[in-house]
């Protein structure tokens, strides 16, 4: 899927999940929805037929690393949301600095309403943009801003 | 006009702007585009017209307040850009928190990629969400979200 | 009514209420109560009939300032509660070390069991003291002390 | 006198004095007065003749809280002025949150205009409201607050 | 006056001064004398007579904002004194930035020998230059290299 | 008993309690428990027999040092709970330095899970290891480690 | 194993170890002991016969993350020692934070009296209770208080 | 011996020793000598026979404060070393303040070659000087200072 | 390979590279050069013939641990460069302190007159020495060094 | 030349510049134009006929010290720009404060617009006040002020 | 003199002032005194007739260097009072650590209880004590420490 | 020599070592071996005969001022060591931004390794890179690095 995902003539966009996003509408549903991460792709697929849509989730900060650099060269846009490494992660964000694709940082919920240690997000000055506390929405808005 | 936004039976949507917004497209075009305020509402009305949609711009942080406290209790959600005083500003935070719509913070610009100062916004944890760096289509994606 | 508190004989205090206070009585009554601040000025004219009590609203720092000018001159005490602005105007601390009258802050909740940037007040160091947390009575208390 | 005070049928109102406070009246009288604390009491107990009045006075952190506990189960309110201890004592602060009577937190002299170690006090927190800068009038509006 | 100001064919300076300005001459004149705003224009215009000069004064900050936009683009240089704004106004800050006239803050007393939050400006980064501690003869200082 | 503990052939264990904790199972059940600390003296009794079990509280600081001093050289270990003071006592830190009998310093409660201000502790470093969020049981476990 | 782990009906209790911690036993003996952790494996399987004991070790965050989601959810307890990842992973906080099993912070140095920087603990305050300081003792004192 | 002391016609220097200072001479002799405070104030009466020397310890801060009070109005100097309360207290600093004999503040080890906590004291400021690092000879220092 | 490496006879020296760096010579050429890692090692090999060479590079934190730990036995000398980690990882500092092969930390931008966040690298105090800011040559003059 | 400064009828002002200074005119013409020192003198001189001139630069601090404590008890004015020492040298200050001449602190370059650790200058508040931004007319200025 | 200084077999002490202490006894006698240093100088050579007493004193930082290096080697002790170095200088510090003997800094005036900036000083570190705010008695005290 | 160092065909590299920098050598030899600067710059011109080395060293920072000043115009490359002034010194830093050559920070020990206050170089920004803790082998490197 990956390989027709680089060679495929559609605009392309990755979105990459940092760690415990894999839980999303497993985890304190009333905070994040019951919406899976898997249901939200297949909606963005539907959504947005012209669009190629790869998406990866890691909990290892340095595989994040890794499909950063292989979809940023390749893809036509990143939607980022590296979870925890967000405030953390000096090497996530130089990757993102790295590869030629454009980024837009989300946050499913409002990271500046939480704990003092969530307000700060080293990644975001190397994206073109962010969006939070929007839900899961913030990954459409992504794609409609991206798919421009 | 104003009047006949609170007396409408559409959804209402408030935008309310802050200090220096009303020079957008004429300052610094290289940053903001050309675009005006007065164009993206139009534009926002054309593309979106089941809503009632207001604006009001004022560098005088008190209106703002008075604004926000009028179509806070009227509108069925709120859009504030804030401008400079997102980042010193507890009064309007407080006048957000206390009224029942909600807001969604936009920032035209990235603010986390520019001086440090503008790296928090006080206003943020008493909104739903926020979106920076997309510049005026921010403004369309927070219209898109409220008016779900 | 203005003048008549200016050249009135009696001895003459000014209550100056920041932002978002003409919400009180309305705005989370289960912090606040359910007076508003007309009745508790009724109430206060009630208490102290030998009081010449002048009130002043404004969301506007400025409008804020130019009253605590006009009044710290002709006044014998000012009652400030500024709100948001407790914590960040430079400019009305400046504008009530300005003027002669002595004047006594107060607010209505315990900002010290609030949010961190609530702790500090600018203003303070400029008045004679300050009563808070003991919701509206704070006012009375006020005035009791300003007309001895 | 203080198993009278625990058994009285009236209101009963306890006041704790911090370290130094022994000194009040003799002490820069030009700053403090020359109303000592038992005048103060004496004061007092002539103006609310219907309240139980208790007072104690001590050097020693301990002492205090185990007054506070003692009263703090037995008292209808609590006004406490504690201080140096103010500024440093998380002991003290847990006492009062430990013990069901309400607590008003008086400071005679304006805390605010002092030195910068004596600008923020642990105690505030825990306790209803806070009156500084008044003087020993501070005393007399705490009783008027809590005997309501 | 103002239409003059703008369509004079003299070098045009502005002279625009924030919060408590208004009392100079009348407030502290040990410190700061006792010559007013307006007597220091008069002289102003008495040793520049070839230089278009406008005074506006307010203490509110965004009729600050609104006043150096309007005079910003089409003055020659703005003399900005914005009082206790200049500690904590990003908005006003702005406002300087967007306008093509180059701006010289001045300050009446040596900010950096009072309080703590009086030794930043955020203003200052975006005029060109800065005096301070010289008394009204700043202003004087000011015109002189505007007008050169 | 006193006595009986320092001449006693058994390994001498000694628990010195800070500011509150006579408190203990009377205050905020729901967080603290229902058992008492004289329940929990009796308890340990029964669980480690051949122990010479010593228990001390105090609300003063001083005492505490006192008491430290004394157990500190005549028991085997001591297991310390300083309440509020481990927050601020550099003054008990050197008591526990200075004596030869190891200390394991208990809290009731997880102090990280609570106010900033409780999330450092003076004392840990001059002890061998700390327990705490484990309840009442905490100091079962520091006697078993100072048992073996 | 793993199999067997998840489907017992004995209570089970997953140790989670992080980086370095491979090495306990080989790396300054004289400070960690000469104790491996697969001694102590077996040794607290050889105390605790009825307990179902996982033990899982890694180097990397990720896995640390992967291993924490699948043990907590499968697990009646959690004992973590994440290393020098507690000091700065927001990411293994939120797992632990995620999962319902209850979890035991164990450090088998005194944290606190070694760097500033191993003074924090990120992890702590979603867990239930930390112990630190006592050697390998700590994960059978924190066996014994998830087998209660 | 203290009613002689007040009485006495010679001039009168008064020692108090805060917390762990009862040690001296028994506590790390290799830090701080093995002579005692007691020898140390025999050999003081030796050097000084026309010198009225008091001496006073106490491990509680509120009895140290009791007698700054006494010994503050009564002798003609005061030597303070407040041991671990230096650093922490402004209660004792307040209670040094208040009284009229001067003080001189002794330290007997280099507190500013030991732990950070320990480079501030907030005593001193309200001392005429502070001699620290030259062991009990620093008492030695003072009386001559003060005998002067 | 490796095996090789961990028997050869040769002073066995092993380069150690962080996140991104395997974009080398490929990313930002004008910083940081066009020679590849790969290239870099080849040229190593030719100037130290005698000098067995091992290169390591992940993304992942704990995949260099583990290599730190491997390598770190087995080898006379380290060569770390760990890129974004440099600045934010504990348990990479602690694998360092944890073999006995001396190490050397090389960056090869001067870290310095980068971002605030770059000025900071928690792993140097673990290494024997730094050398930043030399592009390559950076490696070349470890490599000699540990060659000594 | 000096000797006649003293002895000089006229009023004397002494120019004083710091380190790096000597460069001016030749360094970063672009930031500070290609006017020398030497010329602004001459220049000074020319406008300034009636004003005794002495002019001083040294890099080495203790040299300026000398100076200004040489030519700050024979001057009617100082004007200091001590270039990078403005930022750390309280020993400046010093001297500065310690001279009967009132001193104008010049900097040619606007500080605030610079890197952070120029914001501050320790020096400014033992001067009248400062000059910033205005190019080596700050000079100019500085002799009007001193010279009325 | 110094020659003889160096070959004295008496026990030797050097004095080593720095910069505007050449000024004390003229500069704001009413802090200092009216006692110069050559007074002072004087007097401690008729006091202690037995100590080879040498006196140095510079306003340059390096020639203090020079000298403590020089007679650091030479002296039986130092005394240091570095005056605004004291609180900037990592140099001198290097240079009081680099040589054997002991040195004890003074402080003629109480620093603790002056600005901010003056509260640390980094040189106390290297000495073995420090006198402060005994006035010229200081010097005395110190000869008297290092002539024991 | 300097003449002929400036005129010199050579490649022309010049050493500049700050405070303290004399005694390397001859104080802790353990720290920093025995070998001192004379005898490192004998090796390095044996080393590299056609390079033009001069040396200087001093403890006046002026003078270091002067002669970057002076070399680093004339000379290919500057290699500094300045010591303590490398935490503190502004001036030393604008003085190698203000010269053409290249310059490269040497440090003999680690500085990251040693006292917080050692951790910061403001040098290091203006400087090409830094090699520290590599012993004297670092002035090696660097020469090996400024003569490619």
């Amino acid at each position: 899927m990956w390989a027709a995902f680089i060679f495929s003539k559609m605009k392309k966009i990755a979105i990459i999940n940092g760690p415990n996003l894999n839980l999303t509408g497993r985890r304190e549903p009333e905070a994040y929805g019951t919406m899976t991460m898997e249901e939200l792709v297949e909606e963005l697929r539907r959504r947005f037929p012209d669009i190629g849509l790869s998406y990866f989730q890691s909990n290892v900060e340095g595989e994040l690393i890794n499909e950063i650099q292989l979809r940023g060269f390749a893809a036509d846009g990143l939607i980022v949301n590296l979870g925890g490494y967000s405030h953390t992660s000096v090497a996530l964000r130089d990757a993102i600095a790295a590869v030629p694709a454009p980024a837009i940082e989300v946050h499913i919920s409002n990271i500046f309403a939480r704990e003092e240690y969530r307000h700060h997000s080293l990644v975001t000055s190397a994206c073109r943009g962010m969006v939070c506390g929007l839900g899961l929405q913030g990954y459409i808005l992504a794609v409609e801003v991206l798919s421009c």
